[in-house]
């Protein structure tokens, strides 16, 4: 066969550098990598390949990238919600973690976020979380395309309990997995500039950038720490992490709401990336990251869902709708964040922001065979003159029927093909019955 | 038989007075109206009804109302988007309803939108557009539940050519469909302050007085409005709409975002109710109306989409997540508009918003049979502590299963029982083919 996959009879929607729309279309794959994309006339024989997908004039796109997740946190979906920041992470989270992550329900729970993510469209995540060889092990098997870190911290935690050991083991996580699995990217995460010291940051950065891997962490989220790092170092988080040295291009600063004007440029100027998490970050009330100026500054920014525990699901139409929105009203400007640029947020420019933009986030020939299929013929989405305006405005994870990662197919027709889900919700569920008992 | 429909084995969150939640219950339904609700025992057999619904462990809840609709506008779903209000208007919608909006294209976009809120769990909603006449028979057809104005502008409208004969027509309306339907109550909409003169207000308004009937008006939409209103009345929309004798408890206003502390205390001692639009106030960027404080003023708020142009999709779920997020992060308060809260505006509360909710709005014995089923068996919805937060988290309207109106089944297992859908989407299509052709 000339092909391994080929998807015909879809609008294409390719985010390519000239964003360009093919009415009627056909992706050729093969090898795991994007063939050939261009248009398809019906008079003409379908391409020859093992797999033949019919997108019924559906809306083929780049897999969407979620650049922010703690994927064992679905575990603690709905928990506790509506509550203050600190109480909900030291009544609810924090205990919850302590009595019930562990490298079985790690696994578990990555399979269900990987099952949630695959089912709407989701095909690139970023996470950081606590034993992420399971996390990594687990993404593995669903195959999805992943960033992954362990995550540091200078408290004891899940797996880590004497945090002495938090970079060495992030380390070893990063030399176990470099190079493993195609899909799968080492990475290191580090909590946050409250819960890590100077010392913590610098050598983690450090190590990160020696093995030239991309360095994450949680900065400038809530006022609360504003305050507190301005009252230590005298600076704002931002100013404070480029200072020890930490921000450069494979930086992703995850939140960034509570930047100044110089915080911009200093991000700017060492092409560090964001992640912003509107939904999370309005669930938790921590404010509203001033993304419009970051894309008029030449920031890169990404789009991340957070855990679920903070959201409270993994559905990415849902997070590009309400980034869309949000910005909108914030800023009284309703052309700002338009569909086009949220789309690119959720595919390119994500995948930039976490290193992978040479490999997916766009549908071009040479790229990862990364994609996903929307169906249309659904009331809800009748009528459409704009297939990029129904990504953003309309389409919900469950329009998503078929998912492709690294040229193979991980979901058809609605139905996961890589993992037996109704076994891993009740081995979820086992555990969350325990949970709710206390 | 007994009972007419008979639901066991669900989660019933009634949304009584005291919230209750029944863990495993059963509804018995008979001649519309729900009989018993209460707890079922897997070892008793289920009452006998001509129809017996197994919720598999689902969520069973009160339909859900939507308080402000233009239900024919999904014609115009998508046609714009990401632009300033007035040239979305002037250069989009106003051109697309002179040229496009017909009594066919109404019927046929009007059960577009019937279709799209019964698969997504909406049973009720309220409405204003033209050729009402058609709305209503299109949702009669459909076997919603809705509360419909024609709608009165002091502009040539579709339909209305002369503006002398708007208030005329829009009695007219009310008086042809007063008791012909126990799903459809009449109702007046006049467009705006902005739009309508005082005189054709306090007629209109009066004219619903004498008829018991609901008075819908959006107001304080924009800011351009308000200082519109100000600069010729010298006071607010509320005010001017007060001092006109406009606002009773029979008045809806919708939007209601550009109002001070006086225009609340106004509302709140006349009873108004408020209609909150969050998804499309946000994407037109008009502001975000000060929920958190109505509530604390004691006024009745419930929540709708708006219509299809503006949101772009009438998915209530969708709705309520955005307005539980929305006003948390507006007011730096993760606590204010909790799940609870959020479920009530979108029953009860929205219910007694359009004058309903001696009739719907909760799961209590004596009220009409309107209720949903929602299937928590997939992915994203595992675990799941507390069935009060999934509603409004992590649910969406795809989840809905099961809908029934009146005591009647009109939606089974996702699919719509009262409709041809796929001829309706095909019409919409044909004439939406014309609206992109020019």
């Amino acid at each position: 066969m000339e092909f391994d996959i080929v998807v015909y009879n879809g609008i294409i929607v390719t985010v390519n550098p000239d964003f360009d729309i093919i009415d009627k279309g056909v992706v050729c794959i093969r090898n795991g990598m994007l063939d050939r994309i261009g248009p398809w006339d019906e008079d003409v024989e379908v391409p020859a390949a093992d797999t033949v997908i019919n997108a019924k004039g559906g809306i083929v796109m780049p897999g969407l990238v979620n650049t922010h997740t703690h994927l064992p946190m679905s575990l603690f979906r709905g928990l506790a919600d509506d509550l203050p920041l600190m109480t909900w992470l030291n009544e609810y989270i924090f205990p919850a973690e302590s009595k019930y992550i562990n490298p079985e329900s790690v696994r578990l729970a990555t399979l269900l976020s990987c099952a949630e993510m695959i089912l709407s469209g989701t095909t690139t995540c970023c996470d950081g979380y606590f034993y992420e060889d399971e996390v990594a092990k687990a993404v593995c098997d669903s195959g999805m395309r992943a960033v992954l870190g362990q995550g540091v911290i200078d408290f004891p935690a899940p797996g880590v309990p004497d945090p002495k050991n938090n970079i060495k083991t992030a380390v070893e996580f990063t030399e176990k997995w470099k190079g493993v699995n195609a899909a799968v990217t080492p990475s290191i995460f580090c909590h946050s500039p409250y819960t890590c010291s100077a010392e913590t940051l610098k050598k983690a950065k450090d190590t990160a950038a020696s093995k030239d891997l991309l360095f994450q962490i949680h900065v400038a989220e809530t006022r609360n720490e504003r305050d507190q790092i301005r009252s230590e170092y005298h600076v704002t988080p931002v100013k404070y992490l480029d200072k020890i040295g930490i921000l450069d291009r494979h930086t992703l600063l995850v939140h960034d709401i509570w930047v100044d004007e110089e915080d911009m440029e200093i991000i700017a100027k060492r092409d560090a990336k964001i992640s912003h998490n509107p939904e999370s970050n309005t669930k938790l009330a921590s404010g509203i990251a001033p993304v419009p100026e970051f894309i008029k500054a030449g920031i890169t920014v990404g789009l991340g869902t957070d855990g679920c525990a903070s959201n409270n699901n993994l559905d990415f139409f849902q997070e590009m709708d309400t980034a869309a929105k949000l910005h909108k009203v914030n800023t009284f400007d309703p052309t700002v964040l338009d569909a086009g640029r949220v789309i690119k947020m959720a595919t390119i420019d994500g995948a930039k922001a976490i290193g992978l933009d040479r490999e997916v986030g766009s549908l071009e020939a040479g790229k990862q065979a990364d994609l996903i299929i929307i169906d249309i013929n659904s009331p809800h989405l009748v009528p459409m003159y704009h297939p990029v305006s129904h990504i953003v405005y309309t389409a919900k994870g469950s329009d998503v029927t078929t998912s492709i990662v690294n040229g193979k197919l991980i979901m058809k027709d609605g139905s996961l093909l890589t993992m037996d889900i109704e076994n891993i919700m009740k081995g979820v569920n086992r555990i969350a019955d325990k949970i709710a008992g206390g």
